[in-house]
């Protein structure tokens, strides 16, 4: 398992109701690849989404952002944080 | 007080310890701006690092991370957030 932080960026104007709804979507199925979205961030202005996960690859967090209907832009595996 | 992701493209071969060492430099003068700065994830690979912060504007994110010599390529407000 690997941390991953993906990215959209075409979400402008989004709401909160429907970065939950997104989010929802993706964890009603995310059990099927082995993936767990813990966060994710939006900035309805700009558009862009941020998502963490914790997955066993950046393919597995696309087919369930795919299959959610919201195919991320960018993907990249984080094995380095700090707080 | 509002919260910030902020993004460095130009981090390729970070370490551990370089991740630590930057987030230190932000906390030992982030007060002076009453910035909080809670995490930060980082892809050795691409050379992106991912900041989440608590800020009372952009601004006052980038002089903490140009004053810490790491400026922020990007910086967005995210008043969405789940998790």
């Amino acid at each position: 398992m690997a941390k991953f932080m993906d990215v959209h960026h075409s979400m402008k104007g989004i709401t909160a109701d429907q970065l939950r709804e997104a989010h929802d979507a993706d964890l009603a199925i995310q059990g099927e690849e082995q993936v767990t979205f813990e966060k994710a961030w939006a900035d309805p202005e700009s558009g862009v989404v941020y998502c963490l996960s914790e997955a066993p690859s950046a393919e597995a967090v696309q087919r369930i952002h795919e299959r959610a209907g919201h195919k991320a832009d960018e993907i990249h595996p984080v094995p380095l944080m700090v707080s």
